[in-house]
């Protein structure tokens, strides 16, 4: 593949570590590859973030979660973990919205909870995952007036953590229907480089994964 | 099956809805059917908790989940979470570990963590979810030392967000290995009334489950 497009899709990738039983030495590891290759950032649990951007400094973002993965916190606590995220020195977060209200018809509740988590973090990226895999198409397109009414940078397909992860159908369907300041992050299930190139062609500006650098270090 | 034999199972019923798109409308009939049916508590996500213990009163206990479920948020975070469900009326408090300090063998921070989150919900029932599928025997046995050592009132197979849920071996190992004052409870997969009454010969006091109560409803 041409090394521009391979520079190019690298930049773009949040190099993602997730699971419950990551520890500080892989999420260590996570940063030097993140670094190394010159990807967009790390995506790291809540309670690395600190440690993270102390070692990395300014050679790194680092990005985390809030509300994670499953949505239903109250907003009083994704705010204060959004807070805390960016006391910590998280330069991105990633919060989740809650799927109930969604399935209520309550996307006047969706959207206070983003501002107030928008709010929380001003200054910093911020990114709302929506869940593709558990909504309805219509509930996809209204997502995408919320995200973009609620004044994130990002709105996102997955956590990774459900069923299914970002499906190209959907990348095109949020590139039709959110206002011009948003972007789209896919992520879940990014495997290779041309599914990388085929998310960023259907309109995602980043992707959540953690296969696109392992597959730059088999090749080292 | 014997009569009393169901009462008793149903009794230790955590009657549980976590799904991420759970609806206000079904957690009032979950406190419905649990209220009917005489179970332990109802199980909810914690935006829903002041909500349902208005609804349910002293009728029924509620059991809210904080650090769920992937246990790697800040201890900040637990314990914000866990105070905020008591003050919305939370009878019982549900945590999860931070997994990533098991694998570096930090069980003094683990121990340290449940501390914290114990005397933030002081006189509430606590219990610690160890998410057992992400374990090894070693580690199962070493946990059952620190949830004894931190107060805790229970300590719980998993999350049921994980690969697997709870095993009868390992509600085995655990009443071999807790001491005294801790009791089990056992969720995940737990799919039939002789389910239930293995999971309780075992050792388990607990139960959380959905499908006890389906099982009653569908015999109506």
């Amino acid at each position: 593949m041409n090394q521009e497009i391979v520079r190019d899709i690298v930049s773009r990738v949040d190099h993602t570590l997730l699971a419950q039983t990551a520890t500080w030495e892989e999420i260590r590891a996570l940063c030097d590859d993140a670094i190394l290759f010159g990807t967009a950032s790390v995506c790291i649990p809540p309670c690395f973030v600190r440690r993270a951007k102390e070692y990395v400094g300014d050679r790194m973002a680092v990005c985390t979660v809030a509300g994670f993965p499953n949505g239903y916190h109250t907003t009083a606590v994704k705010v204060f973990e959004a807070k805390e995220a960016a006391a910590d020195g998280a330069d991105e977060v990633d919060m989740v919205i809650h799927l109930g209200l969604v399935k209520e018809g309550r996307f006047d509740l969706v959207l206070d909870e983003i501002q107030q988590v928008r709010k929380a973090v001003e200054g910093k990226i911020l990114k709302v995952i929506v869940e593709t895999c558990l909504l309805s198409q219509e509930e996809k397109i209204k997502l995408c007036g919320v995200v973009t009414e609620s004044g994130a940078d990002y709105i996102k397909t997955s956590t990774g953590f459900s069923a299914v992860g970002a499906l190209v159908s959907d990348i095109k369907l949020f590139a039709g229907h959110i206002g011009e300041g948003v972007k789209i992050k896919a992520a879940g299930g990014i495997a290779s480089f041309e599914d990388a190139v085929e998310f960023v062609a259907a309109g995602a500006d980043r992707l959540g994964t953690s296969r696109i650098v392992k597959l730059l270090k088999e090749k080292l």
